[in-house]
């Protein structure tokens, strides 16, 4: 049966006799070996917190960004090819201003999250804005956390393009623990230290080492972007 | 038999000795892995009602659309790949939006199902809107209800870019035991309630699970799109 | 010797060291797989038969279109894949409308005839229209009717981009049979009516099912297009 | 031998190990299928005929065109693929329409054969008229006469976009007893009368039904291109 | 060996591990299926002869060109696939009018040599004239001879775009014979009427048929271009 | 294991089923066969030490450079495929200065590190800059100093367009036992001086051969960019 | 071990799991079977020296050039496929001019071959001068001497589109053992003609036939180019 899946698994854009795309499910297996990153929205905003690999102690720590901000009401977490994710943020950031500058608001996240899903899906296609654009499925998820006027919101992404809205989310190698964790705890009326620190407690179960501000980042959105500082980092691993 | 087919159902758009297109009969696999999607027409409008997969407690119901607008006097469910799905309506959205625009009256449902069915089809080649659209069948089924100057109608498409006008159509997983039902079940005179409760009844066959407004969504095409509130969902599934 | 020949088959534009385009005879194929179609002309018009499949009861018989209006003075009747079929007509409207625009008078059937064969034809060619329209045959057959200055006439085209003129002829899965029926009941001096009779007594021996208004279609083009209504096709079923 | 053959013969642009292009030479394979024309220089004329294979009695057998007019000077016969000579003659007779708009004069007819050839060169290499022109040799041969300012003359082009000037040829399936039947019974003081008859005299040996109006087709360019009429031709046969 | 080597001969445009190009080196093959020709400078001119391989006695042997004119002062014999030869000719025919239209002198014979050199040497890549074109080397050698500012001068040029200036030269199917006789018989004091006799009895030795003006061609740039008439060959004929 | 994983990694741009893109992982390869590179950050600038294979007595040591200019307060240090690094380190100079020109101000070092890893992310895709740009991962890596209004800064690149902020970094055939060697020895502190006496003598037991100024290159961003003198070289040597 | 190799060393631009690049490494290999040639530098200029192959005594040894002026004060001797030398030197002389004519002063000799690495290093990928080149490697290796501001020098460049600057290098079938005696020749303060003498020992060693004016070349650059007529030639002979 293996002998006749090869076939098809390495067109990039070819159905086998199933159905399915294989070059899709090959790039969500490239999160499967991505950092762990964790995603809650409260009523107050949304947490975002990821575990950073720092491989060497010679490393500086910030320039291992896995939360970014796309505008200055959306920011997101990652899982995978951090140079994938680069390319759907700066392209989100571009989209973003550009609806400020021809509406004179800010875009919804709801917008943002299909701009960068639109992008995603293209792979494999020509299109209008880079002609040729002959490539793999972007191999990152994404944890797109917002705040508008429908108040805050959490998006997660996977490399087929799809979108969805969650309460609560983890992607990456720990997800599977760390979303049956998130099942268990969240409810709706959790305040955003509450929820900063159930997801820290989380990361800090499906990492090996210990949690540090070295080691992990939590951002807000509440309602602006903001990433914690160490000194801020250090508080919510000291309430654990 | 299965070694000669193997040799033509790689190849995006070649034909087979017996005169078949490989890809988009597994791109119509693909749907058969979707979840279940049914219509019904009757005199005062048409129904749309559908299966929503929510895999997580934490996943927000609303977010899982597999029923949208098109236009105000159009709507669609769909089965497959979602973001195929998106890319089709995206493209309807603007046509209907250019037809209002240029000749100040809404497009028929027909011609909205044309169009859908004209960018499905053109996979495989280059064509004016995008250079060098270089790509696969679109792995979706829809079912687009409307309502103009002809009443109202329902269309079925599948991945070749073919399409049909039904009375009642079911697509997806569970699609061929709810074709049965609603052979037995349907007839011209249906008013909408009705309709709305055969529909519901038989997506409960089909589905694994017990019928909550989180797990299914509604639509009305009469003559207004409106696709239904919690509330009326669960108004419906009372009756049952 | 099927093996040597697999070598060739999948090249879309690829000769065989026979000398012969094995896709373009696949997609031949296709066209013997189709639903028959029958055309015939006498000297006061022409006359166009199709089966249509209607495979469910709950379809609307009318959206099965097996025959189209080209011009208000041609039409055609299709076997084989029918969004390809739509392609085809729609290019040809475009084409007659021109001529009318241009020339101020309707465009002669063979013209039309050539502009449909022109565009089959260039299948796996970039050209001047669609830049890289790298693709297949087109896999339909079309029985093209009309009326101009020459009276009468009816063309049959195949997926070579091939065209000969005819008397009678029928295309589809029966076609064998109804053009040996045909060479044995046709001859110059049939009136429309005589014509509409043997086309649908043929219809009928090589369908599987009763005839009815709801699966099959007439049309005829004397000297204008017209589509049978299901109370004109009930009539000529009733002089059988 | 033949295996390695193989591994050259699908490149359509590729040479062999002993320097031979196989795609072109599979292309004179699908001439050899094709039905025999032959073509006699006299001093007063050319002559061109044809054998139309006409399949099927209710097939209209002057729509099986397989004698051309490219300008009103020029004519040509063709045998192989009609589809492939049809884009060959319409590239001509624009040329040699484009000639007398530029210059107020007729192309010469060496300009014309050596203008098709330019096209029949071209394939499988991208060029101004037609980007990414990607495609097979066109499989037809041509007997290409004509009458200028030199005098009658007849030309014999082949898929490699090689062309000859020659004073009588024959192609198509039963060119190589034709051939010699011409070399037997041409000489340069042959009257177009005689050259009629030897024509069709030679026709009808290769041809396996009696010769009628319906099944043969001659032309003459004298000094213009005209196709005889069913009773010109009649009046041929009358004559063997 | 020969397993390894095919590995690498089918692509255009790649090298064997051994640093050789087969696609190269295979149309040179194809020269010497060619028919043979040759070239002597003498301090007068140049003499080109070919041998023309006239296969029917209904052919025109003057349309059987292997010796052609580029400019008043330029010609060349070919020998190989003449299709591409006429393709090499045409470009440099285009190449010395517009240096004569733009510096108001002929170009060199050099400059004319570089210039089929460099249009050689572009197969396999795109350049700006032709977008896309994508091919095999062009299968011809040319013995180019021309007169300038320099006296007379012959270059050899083959299908890998180099080209070397010679005293005298033979190419094609039997040219490793011809050139030994070349150099037993060549002195840079030769008389143009002794060349014209050393190329024709050089050719005889070669050639499996009775040496005629039908078929061998004779030319001397001496310093204008000129093809012998039938006349003038036989004189050199008689002299042998 | 192995012959599964030949299956997709010659596929510049393929997932394997693990999520692997092994092209990318061959490059990294590339850099482990190159000279080692060091790095480090002080508080008073940044010391990048190379070691230079200078292969003959007769090359000029100063051709083989490994450490580059970008603009006056950034450069860099390279292991891998020069010429690559040429590419990436002429495009950041581009981008440096056109940004001095837009804004008047010098580009950050983070911002020169982005555009240079945009465009290694860049292979295999099509893009506005270089239509078709169709290649491989550039096969090296990169240590970029510079000094902005942050301060020094020492960033490290891979051929997966990715990029760290190091306080130290080690790259190439040696960088495993370097990189080592830093943890030991670094501290925040350091002076430059101390800097450079620490590069060169790890260099030196990465080293086969004796350190001389013809084998090592050294340069400092402190705030400017200074490739050093072998007089400098030679002190620093002394004081090992 | 061999037969993975050969999975990667067809693509042109792809790496093998050891991180190398096949197809520019087999390019390499195409210079060891091409002519030998020198350079060396002294502090008067730079002598360069060619073995020519006339492999026939009919061929004009001055039409084989190994030696070829790129500027006034910069010329080059090459190795490997003359066809491709020829381009790069047809680039460098546009570069060189176009600096020229833009800034008024000659363009350095590091610039100079800065440009030709740049367009040999572009193989493989699309670029703005000339869209979809897509070709193999160049297979030539260049000897660049040249006269500037900073005095005499001389540069290698070889297929990966690196180079380096050198006192003295040979390159070609024979570069192993003329690399080593020129180690053992080479000093700095080589006058010119002991340059010359010693250049020309060294061919010697490594040709197989006598040498003569007519199988080698020598150029100077000092400081403008010169090549060396068949006199100058025979004067360095007599005094080896």
């Amino acid at each position: 049966m293996f002998l006749t899946r090869t076939e098809y698994d390495r067109g990039v854009n070819t159905f086998s006799p199933e159905g399915r795309l294989f070059q899709v499910e090959y790039a969500i297996e490239a999160i499967k070996l991505g950092s762990t990153a964790i995603g809650l929205r409260t009523k107050d905003g949304v947490v975002l917190a990821v575990e950073k690999r720092v491989t060497s102690p010679l490393l500086e720590p910030s320039s291992v960004e896995k939360i970014m901000e796309i505008d200055e009401h959306i920011g997101c977490a990652m899982s995978g090819l951090i140079a994938d994710a680069r390319t759907l943020v700066e392209h989100a950031r571009v989209e973003t201003q550009n609806h400020r500058f021809s509406y004179g608001e800010p875009m919804t996240v709801e917008s943002s999250t299909q701009a960068i899903c639109d992008l995603a899906l293209r792979f494999g296609e020509g299109d209008e804005e880079s002609m040729l654009q002959k490539s793999r499925p972007f191999g990152v998820s994404l944890l797109i956390a917002g705040h508008d006027e429908n108040g805050p919101s959490l998006y997660y992404t996977d490399p087929s393009g799809t979108f969805w809205q969650c309460n609560a989310k983890a992607i990456g190698s720990g997800s599977e623990g760390a979303d049956s964790s998130l099942q268990e705890q969240y409810n709706k009326d959790l305040t955003l230290q509450e929820a900063e620190t159930i997801a820290l407690s989380i990361l800090k179960q499906v990492m090996e080492e210990k949690v540090t501000p070295n080691n992990v980042d939590i951002a807000k959105v509440a309602p602006k972007y903001h990433l914690y500082t160490p000194a801020e980092v250090e508080a919510v691993i000291a309430r654990l």
